[in-house]
């Protein structure tokens, strides 16, 4: 097979059916952005749609904005269009709160419909967080109540009778690997457990199947593929067989059937509405919403046809140009069973980081030796994926890494 | 006495010492906005320190402004700043989610510090939210933790052995009525147990003296009298004395120690930063700062001046203007014992508030009866004491308010 060069890169992005999206956003010129995955670029329509809710909204409505803005009603619209990238039916999902706290209301949502059992199973490699939202809602539940954690192909293995939800993330954040959500759910239902996916690399970019793979509770993130900005607020799902006996374990007044009735004792309201708690923070949910639509439009199926091909093309060139540099797949090699990212392991991992930064090429980095890249098919070009395999390979045969600035203790954000 | 008059009021606007603030607001021409303790006006400086967040920030920094813009910072940052405006030290308040959420966290964080005791106290008319917080805590807790609520005149009295937390709001939502926290407090302690204050309609507006009056734990809301957006993010505040003890109900990876170490095992970070936990909505904190930025300039004692001297024009006025048209003072009588609002009883509180927006005065209505005046020291006007109070005389002397549109049923937020 001949090698694979920059010319046939340009050639995919001319072919490619998304690329008018990459006009859509705000990407600094130069730059290759491959952590969409970790913060999604801006929408080039934010910035005139929050000066319309900042001066026309909040400044001349104020209070009345609730109602005649719609303030009111945007966690139930948007996760409306969000429900609908995650296979999720209507009535089902609504933004609210951070992925943490969310995770933290589901789980105990769910520990509630399993009263006879105290396990949560998880990985012990899951996103640390959901790893800290369940031993404390462990702790908070009572002294028997525990977080079990078992190695990643320990799981099927150990959904035992005493397990009450099996809690997972889909898109793993460093591997990228991908949960088969149908088979893990058939098999902890089997068992007699419920499943609470986390969904924060998933969402917007991976086909999901909520309700065909009947799952039962779900979060995920706002700001990765979706583009809804700097912590952007969360989303959570709630199969609609556990709406009405679900009780959330943190119920707030925007959950309550009326809430500007004012009453001393919680009722809930109808629907996935009962799951909001708090006020929330309308400049956020603004932002989010253009990003969600953006994706709508795209559509998944389409960003997941474009997103295979980005990290098959990557891994090809990975393959290709950086022979013998010492780096390794962290990634399963089928892109059937990554989501959106590649992920190589390096044991100079940081500094190499660091120096693509450095060269205008940001991807980032997971302790301890893992080289992540992101393919955010909304924008990324092929020709992105040709220039970071090139930038890479300039550090490694020039050993640009191996420079004091760049050896400094590691930081980031995923 | 000489009736007061509209002179009287230019007058008091010219000699007010906070008169050029009202400038740095944006508020619609003709307008009367008595609804800041609601919704707090924006500052005219909030869109461009938004649009340069969007554009220089997330747009051309993306994942590194974390770092380099300082977001990160932010909550920590704020916390520090509004820690100022309510008496607590350094290091005590952080920005984070929801009033309600947080008021879940720092009420679950007390328990664990009585954990003899099993009752929250707290009374029959406190903002509802905080009792669905704590209906909702007690009920995860277990079933022998309850929620108490008392008539407010008699909580002193049922602060008996089983007590484990006083839970009270500072500024009653409805009456405007003032805890006195210093008493409450020293109550609390000498019966065993600790307090935790909503500060959702005083932060700002009202001298708190958080570590003087030795209070435990509070809780507050950003979009009030601190200007910061629709549903702007909330402050939890804890006690030095309780920070090391205390283990947060809801831990998640941004209140660990080193949240990018990424350890399947929680540690907490150092001081109040532990008690974050999702990633936190920029775009709505970097709103948030601007307006307490600009309460933190005017200081508290300023604000208090210039709010007792209009709630008690608003009183004579009222007095003076309203008399036999049915109105009761729902608000505590002296100044000094009320918030930053008045609010009066009217049989036909709904549809008076309507008829009252109609005219371009915006208050608000509370169920069952009450209807109620925020003074927001920042931005109102004498004369706009005034207007306020004659358009509702007007209103009363036409019976405007006795039309089928201003008689539909009530909604609203707060």
């Amino acid at each position: 097979m001949q090698p694979l060069n920059r010319t046939d890169c340009e050639a995919l992005d001319l072919a490619d059916p998304l690329r008018q999206f990459r006009d859509r956003f705000h990407l600094p010129q130069g730059l290759i952005y491959l952590d969409g995955n970790s913060l999604g670029a801006m929408p080039k329509s934010v910035p005139a749609r929050i000066a319309r809710l900042l001066e026309a909204e909040w400044g001349d409505d104020l209070i009345r904005g609730w109602t005649k803005d719609g303030w009111m009603d945007l966690p139930l619209a948007i996760g409306a269009k969000i429900g609908s990238l995650i296979g999720a039916g209507e009535d089902e999902t609504v933004v609210a709160d951070s992925t943490s706290v969310n995770l933290f209301r589901v789980l105990g949502a769910a520990l509630k419909l399993r009263p006879d059992r105290r396990v949560i199973l998880s990985e012990r490699t899951n996103f640390p967080t959901d790893l800290y939202i369940a031993q404390s809602l462990a702790a908070m539940m009572g002294a028997d109540y525990t977080l079990r954690l078992v190695e990643t192909d320990e799981i099927e293995a150990a959904l035992s009778p005493d397990i009450a939800v099996v809690m997972l993330t889909q898109v793993d954040y460093r591997t990228g690997r991908q949960w088969d959500m149908k088979r893990i759910t058939a098999l902890a239902h089997r068992a007699g457990a419920l499943t609470v996916w986390d969904f924060s690399h998933s969402a917007g970019v991976v086909p999901l199947d909520f309700d065909g793979d009947e799952a039962d509770f779900a979060v995920g993130c706002g700001y990765k593929y979706l583009s809804g900005g700097p912590g952007a607020p969360a989303f959570l799902t709630i199969a609609r067989r556990h709406l009405r006996p679900t009780e959330m374990p943190i119920t707030g007044w925007l959950g309550h059937a009326e809430p500007f009735a004012f009453e001393p004792g919680f009722r809930a309201a109808e629907g996935i509405g009962r799951a909001r708690v708090g006020t929330p923070p309308i400049l956020s949910l603004a932002a989010l919403e253009v990003g969600v639509d953006l994706v709508c439009e795209a559509t998944v199926p389409a960003l997941r046809a474009k997103s295979i091909r980005q990290t098959e093309l990557f891994a090809a060139l990975a393959a290709q140009e950086l022979d013998g540099f010492g780096f390794s797949l962290a990634s399963p090699a089928a892109a059937g069973q990554r989501g959106s990212q590649v992920s190589m392991r390096h044991v100079h991992g940081w500094p190499i980081t660091q120096a693509l930064t450095a060269a205008n090429v940001i991807g980032d980095f997971r302790a301890p030796d893992i080289v992540r890249f992101g393919f955010a098919p909304l924008y990324v070009r092929y020709v992105d994926v040709w220039d970071a395999v090139a930038a890479l390979k300039r550090i490694m045969v020039e050993r640009q890494w191996d420079q004091p600035q760049f050896r400094a203790a590691p930081t980031g954000v995923t």
